[in-house]
């Protein structure tokens, strides 16, 4: 059997599955934290601009002119950046780095999926720590004296947002790496770049893929001190950056203010999406991300998922441990959020009247 | 110190230096096998008007539209295909699947220098196998039983070329995956992706960089029966390959017949440098690649490479056992190599006029 090539390991692992992406248009959606608005005009010209000749040269394996500028963004030295296929490279390469087979990686969860899949990969050993009900950072996160901690700051798929201090903290009682996950951070209020200047085990990770429109492009970059850079630039490809998501990191960089604009526009939406969620009887954690979750008892989130899919909205729905009662539901457009707490009035209506003959859940739509 | 953090074999590692990409222009650049010719018209295009608001969507995790492409351009199914960021990315995957640490990968050598970063990234090892004199596969090759075998064909620094019979008795011989690297294999006469369909531990790896000039793009596929498909998928990052990355692969399996256009020119062009440095006393292995591998016994190759730098033309001179009397050179256009032996004349003049005044080599750029 040609599966006995495979490391078993390997062999052991399933796959991971992002969120649905429809082939077909016509979908409202509001499953995979996008951005509802474009990016920024300056990205767009200057991609147009390189489409030309110069792609049949390869790309610079060193992103230099991206971490110069992220260096006068930031306030950091560039060789104090690394910039990814993606923040998902990054966090691939920092597990691969510091965890070897049977060693602990440890996280909070529930949070992004994929970190079991890194660990798995390395044939470490994934140590989930539930968060407390209220998504506050777990007080043992510490003791397992991981080789490396991996904290999602805002949280996905809660939302939900733990201070810099809370994790400086946990930088301090560890001996191994914390790498904070900052995806979501510019929906939030403050970022932990700068505990890179006093803790020498903290990587912190972003992306453009959220506050930057530029989910399409692949675009990831991170943060620590010059030691951990130069071991992280080893293990990444040389090439792993092309041309054109080099140009298109670098022009938005040089035109932060419209992605500020649309994480604002973004953030009073989100508002609204709360207020009208909670109306309808929804639970809400505090979100300091651009999505927000969701708790309903009845009618179960899995039916409202069902039925929001057949109107052909799209929200995430996890068929997992706590979060079977919950949806995680992306801040879109005003005009999306409106029409999804349409959606929601008349389901609710529906439900209440007719009782349980709604559709059953499609089950492997709503996996992670 | 924080490099403590790092797992042992990674603290032990070295970076990977690919060849020098001048940031400078001014330089005839015949170092990285790059193609001179620039990517097809289609490809462009299609890529200008992709620069839109849909970038701010994730791509395809299955890159599927590229996939159908491949299925139908090379009679293979789409399940047996798998596209990634660079064919770089699939050789990582590949080697991150099958050999755990102190295991054996086996390769003939010399050869591609990241083969053996991505074995020490494994904490795996490398076996490398001595090519004889005329770059033939070694006989011994499947002796070691490894986990991997690792074949360059054409192979690079060589640029010679193994008949896909000899590689078939690698794979019957063999318990491990044999991986066959195609980067340059559309300036050579026959490709092994046939062997899928008999061997189910052979991988067959190409790449865009070369003869669809796409270095810029990061793309690579690769063709293996479906069960080692679905077991590489399970490996590489869902979100690979950007949007226009997808595109650009698309477009340019859309227009073939331009690659196949330019792959012909360029080794049109090959017997016309093969011949001037014979003219001038190097000695050449038979190249079927986009470059030629020519020794030197007098001026010493690392002079002439400095020299060439001198007068702005970059070649690649590799400062190890077998290759120090060598220069690898990229086929470029016509009035390029033109140049280049113009050059090369010059500097034999000079040298075996002035004798051992030259300036030294530049050892920074030419070692791995």
């Amino acid at each position: 059997m040609p599966a006995d090539y495979f490391l078993p390991h390997i062999s052991r692992m399933n796959e991971y599955v992002p969120g649905e992406q429809p082939r077909e248009g016509g979908f409202i959606k509001l499953n995979t934290n996008e951005n509802p608005y474009p990016p920024s005009s300056l990205v767009l010209r200057r991609l147009r601009e390189a489409c030309e000749e110069d792609l049949k040269l390869y790309p610079d394996p060193d992103a230099s002119a991206v971490r110069r500028r992220l260096g006068e963004i930031f306030s950091v030295h560039p060789d104090e950046t690394i910039v990814g296929n993606g923040s998902d490279e990054l966090l691939n390469i920092v597990v691969r780095c510091f965890a070897g087979p049977g060693e602990k990686v440890v996280y909070p969860s529930p949070t992004y999926g994929y970190y079991e899949k890194l660990v798995r990969l390395q044939n470490a050993r994934p140590i989930p720590i539930g968060f407390p009900e209220d998504f506050s950072l777990p007080q043992d996160l510490a003791l397992e004296d991981a080789r490396v901690t991996l904290i999602a700051n805002p949280n996905s798929p809660s939302g939900t947002f733990v201070p810099c201090r809370e994790i400086a903290g946990v930088a301090s009682a560890t001996n191994g790496v914390v790498v904070v996950d900052e995806a979501y951070v510019d929906f939030a209020e403050e970022g932990c770049v700068r505990l890179i200047d006093s803790y020498p085990n903290v990587i912190v990770v972003r992306t453009m893929s959220k506050s930057f429109s530029l989910a399409g492009m692949r675009i990831g970059f991170g943060f620590a001190n010059r030691e951990l850079v130069a071991g992280l630039r080893k293990v990444k490809e040389h090439y792993n950056m092309g041309r054109l998501s080099l140009v298109a990191a670098e022009a938005a960089l040089e035109d932060v203010d419209t992605m500020r604009v649309h994480a604002a526009r973004i953030c009073a939406t989100r508002n609204h999406l709360v207020q009208g969620l909670v109306d309808l009887g929804f639970s809400v954690w505090d979100s300091a991300a651009n999505f927000v979750l969701a708790r309903i008892d009845n009618p179960p989130a899995s039916r409202v998922y069902a039925k929001l899919k057949e109107r052909r909205i799209l929200v995430r729905y996890f068929d997992q441990s706590r979060l079977r009662d919950c949806l995680r539901i992306t801040v879109g457009k005003d005009r999306e959020v409106a029409a999804l707490l349409q959606a929601l009035e008349e389901i609710f209506g529906e439900e209440r009247g007719e009782g349980q003959k709604g559709p059953e859940v499609d089950s492997k739509a709503g996996g992670r």
